[in-house]
């Protein structure tokens, strides 16, 4: 059953090989002080940040910039974002990047008029903004975090080892617009393609692993997961394949932008545990979840035999003739695996740089949710963490 | 391949058993003179209108009303409505029906502040208001076309045999908020729900059965028809089900709110027979479509042979292993069929009270539009209509 909801996801998407057309209109609608904000340099070199500079200099736009948003970026980053921010008297918060500079610019966005410590409101007590907020826009050049069309933020706290994601209630913290240009992410090492690639499919299954009802949420969700299995297999085999590609960049949207999560409890402990892990070793995010998944997975599978059966036979076409219900899950699980080995992913932490020893730490560092068919204790934690070196 | 486009869909919705409690804060956002908009009388029998009135009583809004909007509003009761909004000064036109009031709503919500005859401006010449909008609200009783969330607008002239739609360009004019509650369903009787759910089915195809791309939108489309598949058998059997019915009416908001016909073409000539045919019957929208569909889908099937067969595989289940392609499409169709007669749908459009001399009036008055696998001229629409007898 669907249980009650509110939807609304008001950010203005503009798809396709000439969406960045479209900035120009969109800034005509905001202020003239932009801040534009970018991470280590890949928009420089693949000359995105200068057609965009461009367009704000046509656009009669005063640019400041925050430069050097790192993967998981930090709260002392965050701290000086909101100083360039107020120093600007910023009217619009442009990232130029993937989903950390969207998120990025989203925590910048609730904090510039905030005076309490952001970090402790929105990412330790997840209090909303009662500030003003400060208008977000896109041009996203990676794909898998859903960013852009969502509220969500994860930022990273290294002296006190926690990543933390707070996806907040008000929508006006999504991004007004957002530019999703499939040919930008042509471009990207493999490495961070199939780690944006796992990122969207994780997505959906901490959606989909949960609940035991009937629900039109988890039949689009497998419809996504099928599309993305499709078009992973074929970027994988052709980097240069645009409709792979934009395929890809699509489903990363949908994926977290709220809708396949409607009227349904969600999972999200592969998030928890990679987030740790990612705290711990500073991985590539969806390499922290590819590293987890299976042992998880594998763990919890007793608990919800039926969904992960349905999962077997819905999305991985296992055939269920003459097998029990735990053989079809467990066969589901394997074409995954397989599927997961193709692409190149790390299926260890090990390989992320994690060790035995910071395991009791990462455990730790783990907010236990208690959405998924199986609600975790701490030893449990360590147990999947040890299954997952 | 996805195509080059854009996608905004701001809509806030309201949905559930409680959606209604919803209305009061959405009501502050508008001004004081709220035009009720109704239909036949089953909103005042199942006491949703009393329900409604006392809302907006309480809000202290001036309320004119809008009543007696006919299943396929004409445009005579466009002209009428126009002059009650006018008189009235609205600042908010508040549906509370199904998609024939919804859409109602949404053309008085272009007309009341334009000087042109709206019939030959937005039905006639397709053009875009240039006029302010008066915004919509909506409360759903009835499910199937959408109207909750997209900017189509379908008005009937019976004097020159017309029943067209408009989908608007403008995003402002769908409605601004929609309460969805599935209970609200519940009363409907078989013959409207059943009609319903074919009409979000046939939703789904028009945009599924064009374009000979792999693309995330086609999977999307599969999800939801296998939800709406699944759902309307249990609400066949048992029409008290709230989880089914949660599920359809969810699925027919996704099923027409632009999402999945995003970057691909789509096909609407079913929609375009089926519109004729009501002009001419004055016939229930969902019964137009199911009698036509099966002779338009068994005519187009040899053309676009690849995405029937994926139907019949994907939506149905059908066993590929040793038939023909063709073989496969045909069991697809039949499938579809089957479940068709299994809800009880009109399957020939001599039970809506057409005959064989009015085929080529009809023929006459169905819009040809060429985005399916395969452009119809008149001969071919009159063979498929005669197969529809």
């Amino acid at each position: 059953m669907l249980g009650n909801f509110s939807y609304c996801n008001p950010t203005r998407l503009y798809f396709g090989d000439n969406s960045l057309e479209y900035l120009n209109s969109e800034l005509k609608k905001y202020g003239k002080n932009v801040v534009l904000v970018y991470g280590g340099g890949s928009a420089k070199k693949n000359g995105i940040y200068d057609e965009v500079v461009e367009i704000l200099r046509k656009s009669g736009k005063n640019i400041a910039e925050i430069s050097g948003v790192m993967p998981n970026p930090t709260v002392e980053k965050l701290y000086e974002g909101i100083e360039i921010a107020r120093n600007h008297n910023v009217d619009l918060l442009l990232a130029v990047g993937g989903g950390s500079v969207c998120d990025y610019c989203k925590a910048v966005s609730v904090s510039v008029n905030c005076d309490e410590d952001p970090w402790e409101k929105y990412y330790i007590n997840f209090e909303e903004p009662t500030c003003e907020i400060i208008p977000v826009g896109c041009v996203l050049t990676m794909v898998g975090t859903g960013s852009e069309m969502n509220t969500g933020s994860v930022i990273t706290n290294h002296k006190s080892k926690l990543k933390i994601g707070h996806v907040f209630a008000d929508e006006k913290i999504m991004p007004r617009f957002s530019i999703l240009n499939p040919k930008y992410t042509l471009t990207l090492p493999h490495y961070q393609m199939v780690s944006g690639i796992y990122d969207i499919f994780n997505h959906i299954c901490e959606q989909y692993f949960s609940g035991e009802d009937d629900n039109t949420s988890d039949y689009i969700s497998e419809g996504l997961m099928k599309s993305l299995i499709n078009s992973s297999r074929i970027a994988n085999r052709d980097s240069q394949n645009y409709e792979a590609r934009s395929n890809i960049m699509w489903t990363a949207t949908w994926a977290l932008n709220t809708l396949v999560a409607k009227g349904k409890s969600t999972d999200w402990m592969v998030h928890m545990i990679g987030q740790a892990v990612g705290a711990y070793t500073d991985a590539t995010h969806g390499m922290t979840l590819s590293a987890v998944s299976l042992p998880y997975y594998r763990f919890i599978m007793p608990y919800g035999l039926a969904k992960f059966k349905r999962f077997a036979v819905n999305v991985w076409d296992v055939d269920a003739a003459g097998k029990t219900d735990e053989q079809v899950a467990l066969e589901g699980l394997d074409a995954m695996e397989s599927w997961m080995k193709e692409l190149g992913l790390v299926m260890n932490i090990t390989d992320l740089g994690a060790s035995e020893d910071m395991i009791e730490g990462i455990a730790n560092s783990t907010l236990i949710l208690n959405g998924g068919y199986k609600s975790l204790n701490h030893e449990e934690i360590v147990q999947i963490l040890k299954q997952s070196l």
